[in-house]
């Protein structure tokens, strides 16, 4: 669609300097790389998953912020990362963390983001932002879903 | 912080071709009207609160679609962005609806944006976006929540 | 609404020999008497109550309940009775027990049932219906709702 | 049991002027079809569903709905849809959206409403009863249930 | 780990004279057997079960109670149990009951209890406690978890 | 109640080497000073606290953390200490936080523990447990309860 493209893909001014926005802006974005070269201090793992089971949007995540070093060894950041996904998830959900129990599917791409929650400050928390849709299993019966979860480690 | 403005304020570059997006984007903008610019067929309203009460951050969005007269007279369209906003909601809350009963507060911009999910189509949805902090009603002890609803009118 | 009157309130063939039908159809019923009169087996207790507070419809059913001498002494009927009001506002709340806190408001009759789970068995079980409309604190702004709880004595 | 039968069969006298009272009329009612009769604007979908799957719940509803052509193409009706089979789930589920995964099973009767609010009106929204029974995966060890979702259409 | 022993498997004074403490002191205990012979008025009956599915709890501790004549033949007991069992897991799940779908597991150890409220009433009443581990399907990524679910017979 | 303090205050023999069995073996002691000097490695918080109001509960435990100096300052300490207050609040409210919306009243004793998840280990958790009673606003309506959460500092 032509029109589309030519109207609506403009710049737009906005700042990263939070823990939240830097998740949310890479997750909305075209072109993810150019807010995580905007976003000073903060480190930035980017994924996408599609399913019906809730745990492979959890696994997904874990495994991409495992993968990339994003979190420490030992239980402590592990549990961190999954309460914000969980937190994440009831943005997602709203109200049931279900997808194909309740006959529902999602497309999502995430962001794992690491930083502090103000930009210059000291302490470090994690961020897990979703974005996508969900809807029937069914093309085109679907629409936008975004979660946020922001935990300290 | 003058380092913060400058590294952070940039440019970028985004589809704002979608209902959710652009409830997404308008919230988090520095100058929403950058966003309702480029969001041809789409009517946004915007507003923010802060409160320790759910039923304000109802009544505030409510009461803002109305007063813009974003939604027709008559229930279907008030039930309609009703439970939008609780949708949101979910995002803000991750688990539980309240606020001063769980000894948070939350301060909160929100927009309500109608028109089609996606930007060409004929049917119009609404959708409710919040962005803000939560947190101890302590000044400094928050971190950033989103919650995004989307109904059909 | 004169056409209302003379089609629709029309004579219903139905069997009301189990402790939920018995619960349900007096509070959709006109006259809540007639069903009663034909439950033989089973004890019901009328109501109605309109608020914003979870906790007045509870005290409502509760208050309702002792007063008639439906439930013995002593916190073990109290118990099930409380959990079957808390079952059936979840009929009424569908995702979250509140009312004002939400926004919303409710009128509701309600109805307590005790009695076999279904005619002519020994053991006695509690039943609370809910049934009323929920909605915005604005004539008119609302819908039919509906509860039911049942639990063992 | 012969004297069930005689005692309680009886004629009842009910209003069914609302969405939501034709709705649960038709699931309560031994021949649906009195009701269907007297509900003179409302067109009524029926259906049953055993399952310990909530999702399959959903797909029955979900299924007789556009078999009937009760629904519209486009998603926007299926989404009313589908929200109003979860709300009437909440019934059913008094707490938790699940079935077997909490080792107990549904055995429904389902309608689906499509009318006015109130007998009279314009707008039409769409109405979802479920009643059957709920309990253990064990023949006898069940009790009644209802749910009613109503949504805008 | 010699020093642990040592030092913290020491002698503790407690009452063990109401329902729940005695549900609670036999989970966490090295020898429920000590508290069991303490618990004069009380039956209990104690199990384990290490799963990632919410409905394998819920047999185990249903089937160990059946096996062990603890409820009374009849769904009113059976009921009572079962709703025991899910108020105990809401300590277990924190807001969830869900483990293999929220990419979870746990590993518990329960107890079933029969008797009064507090020691010397007469009215029987039934606890169920759960105390485990919850976390990773990860050996060491868990931390503990208790529950405690106590209804009416 | 004479023979209720001669047969069942007796000793018990425990492990309190982990930081979930601390905080539960301390509200549950009689001597909860007995339990505290056991547990070498831990640091131990205690109070009580009768309420209607949820965040009552969430304020004197917090009030009580800080006053002790068991955490740090800074927002990080505070949210770890939060979210484990709810995650015990799940485990007394058991499906709904909330108290006198819905017409019920709690009595909890409360600690609060700093310290490894098991003896021996160095990374430091933080352990919320709650235990009391909780039911209607009528001496000896009522049933116990416990909670507890657990979370990374």
């Amino acid at each position: 669609m032509k029109s589309r493209e030519s109207v609506l893909n403009a710049t737009y001014s906005v700042r990263c300097d939070s823990l939240g926005r830097v998740a949310l802006l890479t997750v909305l974005a075209e072109d993810p790389g150019q807010v995580v070269r905007m976003a000073s201090g903060y480190r930035v793992v980017l994924g996408q998953v599609g399913t019906m089971d809730v745990q492979r949007v959890i696994a997904a995540v874990e495994t991409a912020a495992r993968r990339e070093g994003l979190i420490a060894d030992g239980y402590e950041e592990e549990h961190a990362l999954y309460h914000a996904i969980l937190e994440a998830l009831h943005g997602i959900g709203r109200g049931q963390l279900g997808l194909g129990n309740l006959l529902r599917t999602a497309a999502l791409r995430f962001s794992i983001v690491r930083g502090p929650r103000w930009a210059g400050e000291q302490a470090e928390w994690i961020a897990v932002a979703l974005y996508g849709t969900i809807g029937q299993p069914v093309k085109g019966n679907e629409h936008e879903v975004v979660g946020l979860g922001i935990n300290h480690l």
